[in-house]
């Protein structure tokens, strides 16, 4: 039989409220009382489920996942990094996604989020692009009084949030290909109204410009992160005169940059002597493509991690508004260098 | 001012419990007074948490996903499942994986997951292999009295499960591979020790052995589900000497599936043309090779939505104890006809 909080209260002549305030490392309780209750506790071998912590806290030790992002990988490792920060302070991560179509009102979307929140009691929610731009969502979580931290938002404004610099990153990318002797850099934008598509691309323009280039119309390519649009880009940016075709292609995510090796190697190019490739996400399937891809590799598990810390410990030493993690550029075997 | 509990049992002039009777659809009321209270309800628009819920029922509405396979896709779709069968029924998903090394005891495992469920109250727990095949694992959850439903397990037993075929659907797949007319048909095996590893390979080799033909030593190596262990293998068996190497290669799950196309192109092998290649699962990455992979799709999405059903409605038209879901044979690009 599992020793409860009553008969710990009972063994230690003292208050179910006290033994739940020493369990929770609340004040309010003298040292000596303190560590009788301990004592007691770890005698009878108790540990307080989440109904006996929250009698004195308030507390439900549950945080929320809201999601409408449909990229496995992103969310998993979202996912492990916030369960990770929620199992070192004994909370618990309830996964939420919404299942909304592109054409979803602000209203709409705010509304599908309620339904789910309205009915579980959670102490904050962690919302990742592109929900974490909608006005709507903010303004109902607001509402609701339920704290919130944004991964990787378009307008960092005055909440709080994680993020990592995408400009930065694909700027960097783009310069290395340029180092490499590649002036013909093909570009293949992501999902329009992401804030991660702006932002990469303002990288690539700006290192372009930087090496006295000039960014080329004819070799940027509207995609929306998925696999498909990477093949129908890649085509495009493929079929143009040899003279005109882009010696290197930077895809916006690793999915489109996969539909590129594949489009080139169906057109019996062979990357990276023909062409080289570079995503951006450094997903699984970077390492295990043929050839393994260049890449920039985002801190996606840290910011789920720092996410749900600053969630739980919101006076932590993470009491600024915004985290700005490091990404890395992980080169691997799709680029060649032209001046050898 | 969101209604509460109390303000629909004033209106309706019945008790709170009666009102959370009637909102969790339990017996033991009149069908005059339920239909009341539902009006009441509805007229304040009030909608109950999960504290109120609970009080009727004493359920937390709370399933936990409990896991230690560390197949990002596999658990991803697990997940998905069930969130929406939680969904459905105004539960909620906790996931909770173990990070266990593969040398954990039974005992430790079992510790591992009682220090999660002791803090979380749970109306029952989804287990995925090879979790769900220990013994100390399904002990703890009869001693804290919590439901369970395993996914995929190995023995079957008398407690609930859901799963798939595999033995059938690995027959299947290398019967389609005899009927192109390939004779030399590699193995690859997955993980020792995981149900599915074992079911793949005797579909394999009596599939084999109904052809006619018989399972040579030569051609089966043993993998561990990873991309790595797939190189290591594809290159023993795409080094035999020509007229000893296998005309197709059936790889136990598309990851390793990858590496041995990546191994012989690598090798300057055409798939098709050189060497068919099959794998098992039908991860995103099978899609989005190239070219496209031939595979077994598991219903893994259909599995966690089946498994938490049971758990939130055992009594429902899946009262048996287990449920065996159908797969699919996908014929994508890699294999190709030697009789042509």
């Amino acid at each position: 039989m599992k020793a409860t909080i009553t008969d710990v209260a009972k063994k230690a002549g003292v208050s179910m409220k006290t033994v739940s305030r020493v369990l929770n490392n609340e004040p309010n309780v003298a040292e000596k009382t303190r560590a009788h209750v301990k004592a007691i506790a770890a005698e009878l071998r108790y540990t307080p489920n989440l109904a006996a912590r929250g009698l004195a806290t308030s507390k439900s030790y549950l945080i929320a996942l809201i999601y409408d992002n449909p990229s496995i990988n992103y969310i998993s490792h979202i996912q492990r990094g916030a369960i990770d920060a929620c199992r070192e302070a004994g909370y618990h991560l309830v996964v939420e996604p919404l299942y909304l179509e592109k054409v979803k009102s602000r209203a709409e979307k705010a509304d599908a989020m309620r339904m789910v929140l309205e009915k579980l009691p959670v102490d904050g929610v962690i919302l990742t692009p592109p929900l974490c731009d909608s006005q709507g969502v903010l303004q109902t979580l607001s509402e609701l009084r339920i704290k919130c931290v944004r991964v990787a938002p378009r307008n960092r404004g005055q909440q709080p949030f994680v993020g990592m610099d995408d400009d930065t990153a694909a700027y960097q990318m783009t310069q290395y290909l340029l180092e490499q002797g590649h002036k013909r850099i093909g570009f293949i934008k992501g999902h329009v109204g992401h804030a991660a598509t702006d932002m990469r691309y303002d990288g690539y323009c700006r290192a372009i410009e930087s090496g006295g280039l000039s960014v080329s119309e004819q070799l940027v390519f509207q995609g929306d992160f998925s696999f498909e649009s990477g093949v129908v880009q890649a085509k495009k940016l493929l079929e143009l005169p040899v003279s005109e075709r882009p010696t290197a292609i930077f895809a916006s995510n690793d999915d489109m940059a996969a539909a590129v090796i594949s489009v080139a190697s169906q057109m019996g190019l062979d990357v990276p002597a023909d062409l080289s490739v570079c995503g951006f996400d450094d997903t699984p399937l970077a390492r295990n493509l043929s050839p393994a891809l260049t890449t920039v590799r985002q801190p996606i598990y840290k910011m789920g991690f720092k996410a749900a810390q600053q969630l739980i410990d919101p006076d932590g030493d993470q009491q600024k508004i915004g985290q700005i993690l490091d990404f890395e550029i992980m080169l691997r075997d799709t680029v060649s260098n032209l001046k050898n």
